[in-house]
Order: structure tokens, then sequence, then C-alpha cells
């Protein structure tokens, strides 16, 4: 392909739309253009990129034993109806009717449609497991669409539903998917991990990972252990408990003034005592019962593990300070577990538990109480691991220090069990001739999230910095003049030459200064450059170029293309 | 691939819901399930000869110089509204609201967008032509949508735009175009005609030719003129007046009693004149004002080209019984030009005016006037070619004997001109500083209506018969039995060797009776198949059958590859 030919509009200017850098990269480097919030037009190179993506996808499915089908984007109510889930989607579905009023969505995911499928056609244990998966856009109504093509509105997605007999089905499809996915951001070229994560409202059988692409712009965090394999979003990582060595109060607890504290930070000054010596309490509500969450003074309430400990759908929301008045006739600042009301159910990480001697909030203005023990003074109706991890802590499987990483979801492998299969009754007669809902599972790869988090990932001041697999075109050839018919001359050898040998490349043939060419190729990203000059062709030379490093060489013309071949064949292997 | 391992449900039964053949047969052959009215599932092998006849579209499109584009299906209506057409499209047009109330719609084409995108890319005439394209899903939300992939509401076509500077330049694109589609679809392997068309209400600078592949079933008559390159839809066919000799009239025109005769046949046989001796005079109503129109009692008039004739927007109606009450005092049956109101326009086909003794109704009941010459006895206030060409007449460009047949629309190319870019301000600079609008042509092949439309051309009582280059598999071997060690070793090593040999191949591992096998892969339409049976593999041969003709032979075990491999090739030559 030559520049002058396609259609790529580069921008020195950086559009005020653009918030992160993919988004700004991607406008400045004539990949995308918006059409309207979180919608957008790919441009060639852009297109070009993410059916590199796609293509690496479909050969990973594949391998796998995944047929590629196509399912419909507008789906019809009645189905997500039977599922319960077109009341409760809320306002992310797009939601349109038909000229006779039926109403229809656009598929936002498509567990509901393709199991409509697999009821009509699958009626023995003899035709699982299948594995199938298209890959199109999906369609969600952010409230904020405003990072391009890292939360958009449509979107391209890779989704791949397996349906098996049983659980343990169900667990070798999934092993299948975690490691399809693992090739694919290997082969992408990305620094990822995938971690384990939370299941969340989605429901399933449990268990569920999460691919992250790991970048500093990353919106979650996780946790991995340098020792071992073990990674998971914060969301979800376990925390082991840490005692804390000090003797067991023996005198009762009593009240002290603590006039004005209402943190942590300010109560454990004015007391002086250790954070981790202080209970942090705090009321959440949730549909239908109070709750009173306990963890020590120096930790995190993680409310993704507290929410799906204390049931499915409790909804749980921080109390409003009048639900605190209320409950427990006091402000917030000064909640505390001892004599609270009966009916008031106490939730305590087990490090609360492990607490020897404590001092936690009276349920009174401007006072705490001290010498406080758990289990002696106050009730403890739930104990379990409810607090955020931090970096350093022990890795629970192997004891090594965790570290902190931010991370881009691309991807996420989901048992779903058969939340689907029953509400739809996609059955099946197995062995013995009875009738069961097939296992699912749910595995989507974000196509187009891909292409951007690769650019969070791989960039510099110049612009992106494209892995070789993915990359628009391998190589980049600049001709510094294109008034210097030598120089042109050798540009468009080494471009056939290029070409013939299998390589995608870019011939840059516009008439403009060198300056304007090499800022375009960097901005674009292209990894490899080779630049042909007079000076240099002299000595039969031509400067190549590594995008990544910056790394220039001189090189002879008649070696250039056997280097760029062993180069590409080393990425792509 | 094997059968075993893919999802390819076969039906024996036609289902229900089926009305035309490719709707039967690709449900039949499980290549299609319906997920709701017009909204259809591909499955795996459906979507591979989608894929199929994408990329042969992709490849003729680049070959052009077109540049591949992915636009958003979500459009928002302000744009639509800029080309007057958010008001005007009806009820076609799938609309959505967004959950901040903005309107957008599910494009049924992507005129607005490509021309917003380029209006804000393109500056100078340097940049032109540009030729943007894309293959992806469209929406039209059909009445009645029920011949499957024939006709539906989300289906996948392929949309090229194309930007010139000058007229000049559009129909260089334009004949780019024309060309390529002949490619697209004699590379598929289908029989078509592309025919000049009418260029309806899209408007245009004119100029617009059909693909048609002819088909019995196809909805649209064609005319074609089997001595030159002339074919038209009969929308658009041009005829040539066909002059009658006769003495002209002397007498003065006379009324005769015609009771209870109202049809042209009735009439001519009660008069006892032939019916190209009769004027059929019909009332139309348009928006703003009434036409009286004619043509000789033996033609039908064509409405289309009435239409155009009149105006882009005149919007013709047959008048009601009411209206031709008020305007002429009479019922339908006895309209005619004599005396006619002064402020009715009164329109003729050439023909008429050819007219040199006729006979027409009196606009009186159970009255006809005989003896009527026209323009002596009645205005005509406009004459041109308004009627239905018939197979037999005269080729206009060679005067040979015109042909009629039935085609399905799969493409169309289309000189759009300036309405959109004018509309939107899509506009460059010219080599003379002036700033004009771009001029555009549009291009639309129907990729999911062409893989229905090979169907409709290529099937016969036992199923589809697959032109080779869009088969989802050119050959499929079928070893008779599964328990023959010998016969199933040796579908074994054909199926390698032909996989090994480039051919896509099937095998049909299935333990089913031959008869089985036998019937679903001609229902699938595999043009070329392989049996494997134990007697004639004693002769070291096996059987060798082409899906098409019936054709069977024996070829030697080391012979059938090469022998698969030739067939091929010259279908894809």
């Amino acid at each position: 392909m030559r520049v002058s030919q396609i259609l790529n509009p580069t921008l020195r200017e950086v559009p005020a739309e653009a918030e992160v850098v993919s988004q700004k990269l991607m406008l400045r480097a004539g990949l995308i253009r918006k059409a309207a919030a979180g919608v957008y037009t790919y441009l060639p190179l852009g297109l070009r990129i993410l059916k590199k993506i796609e293509q690496i996808v479909r050969e990973e499915m594949d391998a796998k034993g995944g047929q590629e089908v196509l399912l419909p984007i507008i789906q019809p109510a009645e189905l997500w109806r039977e599922t319960g889930r077109w009341d409760v989607y809320g306002p992310e579905m797009f939601r349109v009717k038909d000229r006779h009023d039926r109403e229809f969505c656009l598929g936002p995911t498509h567990e509901e449609i393709v199991t409509d499928l697999v009821r009509g056609e699958v009626r023995s244990y003899k035709q699982l497991p299948l594995l199938l998966y298209q890959i199109q856009n999906k369609y969600r109504d952010e409230r904020r669409p405003r990072f391009g093509l890292m939360r958009g509105r449509e979107f391209v997605m890779k989704d791949l539903y397996s349906f098996d007999k049983d659980e343990a089905g169900l667990a070798e499809s999934y092993q299948k998917m975690y490691n399809a996915y693992t090739r694919i951001f290997s082969r992408c070229g990305l620094t990822f991990r995938p971690v384990e994560a939370d299941a969340g409202a989605i429901g399933g059988s449990g268990g569920t990972h999460e691919f992250m692409v790991l970048a500093d712009s990353g919106e979650a965090a996780v946790v991995y252990c340098p020792d071992c394999d073990y990674a998971a979003n914060v969301e979800k990582a376990e925390c082991q408990p840490q005692p804390i060595k000090s003797e067991t109060v023996r005198e009762d607890y009593s009240l002290v003034e603590t006039p004005h504290m209402k943190t942590i930070e300010q109560v454990s000054d004015f007391l002086g005592l250790g954070q981790h010596e202080l209970v942090k309490s705090m009321l959440y509500q949730g549909d239908e019962q109070i709750f009173l969450v306990l963890v020590r003074g120096d930790r995190e309430i993680n409310e993704i593990k507290l929410n799906n400990m204390l049931g499915p759908f409790v909804n749980l929301q921080l109390a409003d300070p009048e639900v605190v008045r209320q409950t427990l006739g006091c402000e917030p600042g000064f909640v505390g577990p001892i004599n609270a009301p009966k009916d008031l159910k106490i939730v305590a990480d087990l490090e609360v538990s492990l607490m020897k001697k404590a001092a936690c909030g009276a349920n009174q203005a401007e006072q705490h109480y001290i010498n406080v023990l758990p289990e002696r003074d106050f009730r403890l109706d739930q104990v379990f691991d409810l607090r955020m991890i931090v970096a350093g802590e022990k890795c629970l499987k192997c004891g090594g220090a965790l570290k902190e990483a931010r991370g881009i979801e691309v991807g996420q492998v989901f048992k779903l069990g058969t939340k689907y299969s029953k509400a739809l009754s996609a059955n099946f007669v197995d062995e013995n001739g009875q009738e069961k809902p097939c296992v699912m599972g749910c595995y989507g790869v974000g196509v187009s999230r891909t292409m951007a988090a690769a650019i969070e990932q791989n960039n510099d001041n110049d612009g992106i910095i494209w892995p070789i697999p993915i990359a628009p075109y391998q190589v980049i050839v600049v001709p510094v003049s294109m008034k210097d018919s030598q120089v042109v001359e050798t540009a468009e050898k080494l471009y056939e030459e290029l070409l013939q040998a299998g390589v995608e490349v870019m011939m840059d043939d516009r008439d403009e200064r060198p300056g304007v060419k090499f800022k375009d190729a960097d901005l674009v990203g292209y990894p490899l450059r080779v630049t042909i000059g007079s000076k240099t062709l002299a000595q039969g030379q031509v400067e190549f170029r590594l995008r990544k490093t910056g790394e220039m060489e001189l090189v002879k013309v008649e070696e250039l293309t056997s280097k760029v071949q062993g180069i590409i064949a080393e990425a792509l292997k």
C-alpha cells in the first residue's frame, strides 16, 4: 500500500474531545473518527488492525473446536423476558420497536439468542460439547461514553458460548478458552495477566477470570504474586488475616471522650493507638436488611466481596446519615458494635475477630470505647474475608509479597452454569435417558477494546508503538525525497522486494519533507522503518530503524529484506 | 472439516414458515435459522458461504482502489435531518433513542454518515477520487419480511461510495464499479445481467444499473436483447412506438352505445375493433394535479416512467372512483379524453399520437366514441414513452426481438451527483481555487441476498447446487461404511491428501447409512462428491460425482486428487 492511496488523515493537534491516550492517538494517527458519542468509524488503517486482532481470535477459537456463527444484533424482547433480563437490564440496553410495535434490543450480549438456537438444535449428549462463537458489534448505552474505543456504545466483541453435559465438561471448555485467551493476547504481542475476578451479578456456577492488559492507565487494579502465578482483580483478591501480636485485654471496656474526632486517623492520634487497634464500623443498607460491617481501622472494606457473601441480590449501599441516626441514634462518625440493636446484623472481617484489644465508636456523639474485646463485648453474627488487599501482603498461595498493577480488561472467561439453559429449557438427554439442562460458559474478547488497550500499553510521546503481530503494516519505506530518482528507484525496488517476500509494507510516496514523513510514521506506529537517502545510498546502504527502541542501523540494500523477514518471523513465532 | 464436528442440522421436512425456494433450502440444509421475522442466525456453513461472497466482493473492490472502512450502524438523527431524509424515510427505518433521548437510526444505508466523514477529511481535488466501502449489516423494517434472506430486516451489504471532482470523474468511478460488479457475479459462478434501471426516488444525476441474477423465481422482470448487450428492468425499458398501418379517419367522431361494456376486451369485441384501435384512458391523482393518461388499448401504462416524466415528487396514484366522478362525471370504465375539462392535464403515450382512427370512452355511462382522431378531437398536453414493453418488441439499439426474463436484484450502481454533498457541504477546492461539492456515486451488493439468489438459480428437487466458487466446501468425501476399516482408511487418506492439496473438503464421518449421507450431501449442495465403497475399492477405485449433472464415474484412488484439483482450478479461473 502507498500512503498517497490511503485515507489516513493524521493530525498534529490533539482533538479536544479525547481524554485518554489511546483515543488521542487513534484520532491523531487517522485510525478512527467519531460519528457520535461512543460511536466510531474505522478508517482503513484502523480497520486493518481490528481485522488482524479478529483473525488471531478466530484462529484460536477454531483451534479449540469453536464454530463460528453469526447471531442477530436485533433480538426479540420475548427471549429476554424468558430469562427475566428484559426488565432488569436497565438503561444500558438500547431498545427499539419495529413498525408493528414489537420490542427488540440491540444485543449487549448474546446468551439468550444462542441458548434459544441451541434449544432448537441439541437433543442428545452426543451433540455436546458445543462451542459457538461470533465476532461482531455489541451495543451498550453507556452513561458517559468518553474514552474512545475503551468504552464505546457500539463496539466489536468476540463472544463464545460453551454447552456441556456436566460441570466436568464445563471445566474442560473453560480451560480450553482460558488457554486460547492466553494464546490470543500472547500472539497479539501484549503484556497481560489472567486474573481471578468477581463473578458479580451475572451469577453463574462460579469461576471467572479476567484477562488484563497491563498499562498504567488501566481502570482496574490487580494484585499479582511475582513468585507464583497467582493474580486477581483487587475486587476479588483474597486476603490472609494478619494477626497483631498483643495481650488480650483483661479490664472491662470503658467510655472515653473524643471531642471533634471523627476519622480513624483523628481518633487514633487522639487516643494514642495504632489504626490497626481501632475497629472501623460502617452501616450498610441492603434491600431488606441493615448490616453493621466491621474491619480493622487500617483496612478498607471490599464492597464487592461483602455483597457477594451476603447474597446475590442483597444490593448493599452505604447507609444514609438519616438511617444511621434512626438505627443507632448517632452520627456516622461514632458508629460502633457495642450494644447494637438485636435485629442489626453484625458482619466482621476475619481480622476483627482476631483483635485482642480494640477501640471503637460508642454510638454516641464525641465518644469512643476503649479496651474492647470482640465477642466478649459485642457479638459477631458473621465473620469472613471482606477487606481490600494491599500491595506487600502475603500471597495466599505461596506467601510471596503481592504486587499491585493497573490493567485494562480485554477478555473474560465465565462459568455460567445452568442459569440460561434452565430459563430457556435448553435441555439434552443424557446417557441414561434423563433430560438435563446444558451446562454453559461464556467467553468474551473485546476486540476493539484490545486495539485501544494495545495502544495504552505501547506508546510514547511520538505516537503509537504497534506490536508487530497487530501492526497495520509491519514496515514503512520512506524515500527522503521523491525528486531524487535513484532514491525513488531504490525505494520502489525494496518495496516490491518486501511485498514479494510476504512482508506487509507501506510506501510513503508523498512529496513531503522527510520530517513530515518521519513524524507520521512514528505517530501511526509502524514497527519497522526503512529510510532511503542519497548519502547512505551512495554507500549501498539504507537506514533501518526500530520504532520501539529508536535503534537505527545502516543495512546494505541487498540485505534489507532478509533482515526484515527475520525480525518479523521472530515476532510472529 | 468433519460432519460430526460441525453444527449442520439438516431437515427432511420443509419448515412451514418458508415461502421461497432459497429460504426452504437454507433452513433444510442447516445454513440459517430464524431468530425473528426477517432476522436470521447464520450457522457455520451458512456463514462460510457468506464470507466467501464477502471475500470475492472485497477483492474486487480493492482491485478498483476501493478502501475498506467500517461505518457505524447506529447513526445520529441530526445527520439525516441535514439531508431531509429523517422525516421522509418512513416506517422502513428502525429508530432508536438513547438514554438521553437522543435519536438514532439503524443505518438502512450510509450516504449521510460517509458524506459526513468525507466533509471532515477532504479539502482538495488532490484527495479525489476517493472510493470508500464497507461490508456490514443494514437494517430495513420491511412490512412483510417473509422470504428468508431474499428480503430480511437485518441483512449484509457491501456499500461503496465514490467521491469525484466532476461528472467525468463520476463516470469513471461508475464504470469501475460496473466492471467490478460484473467480475464479482462472474466469479461467484452466477448467471446474471446488468440492466438499465430506474433511478426512482433516490434522485441523483441519472444513470443506474441493476445487477440481476436470473432465476424464474425472480421478483423483477427484465427485458434483454439476444442480439446485442441491451438489457433493462421492465420498469425502465424504453419502447419503440409501433405504428399501425391504417387510413386516417375522415368522418367526425360519433357516440355509440356500449351497454355493460367496461373492459378493453369487452369494448373491442362489442365494437368489432382490435384492442390496438382503442384508447385506454386512466385518471391519475398526483399530490397537486390530476392527469388523464392515455395508451393504446393493447398496451399497459408503466407507472414508473410516468412518475419520472411528470416530475420527481408528483407522487401519482390511480384516482379513486369518487375522484373520477367528480372530475369527469362518470364511472372509471367510461373515461375518455374528448371534452375533458381544461385544467385536466392529458398525457399520452407516443403510440396514441400516431393513431389515425380510434375509439375511446365518452365520459358517460355505457357509451363510447368511435372514429376518433387524436389532436383533431382532443388535445394532447404531453406525449412521451410511458408504456410497458413486452417480449418480442424491437430492441431500440439494434432492432433485435427483445426477450423477457425474471431476475433477482443483487447489486446496483448509482450516480448520486451532488445531492448529499450539497446537503452536507462535503466540498473540495478545485484546481482553480474554487470550492465545489463532491460528485458522488453509490454502489451496493446485497451479500446475504446474493447467497439466496445463488440458490434460487441453482437448485433441484434434492437441494442446493452450489457453484464451486461459493460452495461451503468444494468436495465431500463419503465413506459408505464407518465399520469397514479399509473404506475408512482410504477415506481418511483421501481427505488428508485433498486438504494438503489446498482443496476445501468435508468428510462425512458419521456412522450413518449411505442413503442418509447422500441425501445430506445433495441437500447442502457440495459441488463434488467422492464416495468410497468396498466394492469399487477392491478395484482401487472410488466413485466421483458432480452434483450439478449427477454424472458419476469411477476414478482410481491415486488419480482422485488431481482430478478434483483440475475441476476446481477451472471453476475458479
